[in-house]
């Protein structure tokens, strides 16, 4: 993690939530959601998010010959979610890097409102013809600064 | 298929419906919903189907020492499903045999209403002691004859 | 299913068999590997089958311009794969179809050699400019031809 | 990230090591893995070395009545891996705690043995009766040790 340390979980931004059931096939032979799901859903999240809440979708940057790669993933897992169980998913962008964001994120079961996992991702702009890092375009900054 | 033919898609039972949403770690590399992804969409629907419009959860049949096994599975593709898409996912039971019920489902998208695959599956009643085939109970019955 | 029935079991082109290993993430709540693995496992030996039996790989095809879509998809579920097992894909290409080929499979434990499931696919030749079926070209045929 | 830091990537113990493919499921809409997927590939390693190489498969400590919770997970992105790449995934313990291990992998692409990422887990020994944590028994300690 290169990224400098903030204090956790203080968000610097506007906290968004997705809501999102789990899916049987979601579930491992521990009878508990597998433990690598967690990260799709957090990537649901997002796409939900970029989408409704900062006006930007996935697609959209695409358009414009841009995209998101993951440059790193890190989760604390609290309490499994189970078969039939609906969740919240909030992220927020806890910092801006000239090329990349850092969000992080909470997983909270709906019925008792308990910490599930939370974490972090560090998400790098990308040129898609290129593939290489871009600058976060100000009209991105824009959208993504609330 | 072992089962008798029956007039598709004339159902004999209520159809159910689920609304769900594609989810981005659901698309491949095609930039279409995965191939073997709607057979877990019509798992999800038959899950939340069972607990919601034929009353008897999955978790239910469990502790009553009861499964359903999958015996067979087919699907034909008329149209993908894509990123970002809402879709209804409509089950109905077929066809009711001794240890068994064949369910038929059709996948339409929201936007479109357009159907976007349809099949069936056979569900074999197992006792999860035994892992063998059970007449389905009469309880069952009464609740699946809706 | 639209294609003319064919005597199952009895390939009419030569068989190709891969090998793979069941991965944790495959395994579900019943403990065993889930429905919708299979069809992945399938898919995987035909990439597989692709380029080093038939000589041409999907990358290749698509540099063509061409790629294979599946327009169905039926399994029968036999015994179940769990968690370590060692299984073999057989497949072959039971009949051709001016735009497409059904293509039979089975999966086999290794340690057992027991079927564990069997069934088949029809895929479509489609121009990946159009989306639109395509009549297979000779140079396809001939290398499928074995 | 509670565990002691300590200087990646020394490893105290031995490395060990997988090989797997990458499946045709695995890949994504940017024609990736997709990044979830490399918490499955260290998990399919773990599983293989702990029955291969530590002498105690996962099975085996079910049977004891002990499982394994993932406490935590991170991993930094390099490299993608594609369709049809072989890969390697290293792992080691690199610490040793009360009542789990940290382990620290590396995934390398196989034709440029280039990294493609690396990252670490805090695995807690668990009762599976309790699903509490549990001290690591002397006779784990013994095989894990090397």
């Amino acid at each position: 993690m290169r990224e400098k340390a903030l204090d956790y979980p203080e968000p610097s931004r506007t906290i968004f939530e997705s809501q999102m059931d789990v899916r049987p096939d979601d579930i491992d032979m521990f009878q508990h959601v597998h433990a690598s799901k967690y990260q799709d859903y957090v990537l649901a999240a997002r796409f939900d998010q970029m989408k409704r809440c900062y006006g930007i979708s996935m697609e959209a940057f695409m358009e414009k010959g841009l995209g998101w790669f993951v440059r790193d993933f890190s989760i604390e897992y609290k309490r499994s979610l189970g078969l039939g169980d609906r969740f919240k998913v909030k992220t927020w962008i806890q910092d801006f890097f000239r090329t990349g964001v850092c969000v992080h994120f909470e997983i909270i079961r709906k019925t008792t409102d308990k910490l599930c996992c939370k974490g972090k991702s560090h998400y790098t702009m990308v040129s898609l013809a290129t593939q290489r890092p871009e600058p976060i375009p100000e009209w991105v900054l824009e959208k993504y600064r609330i």
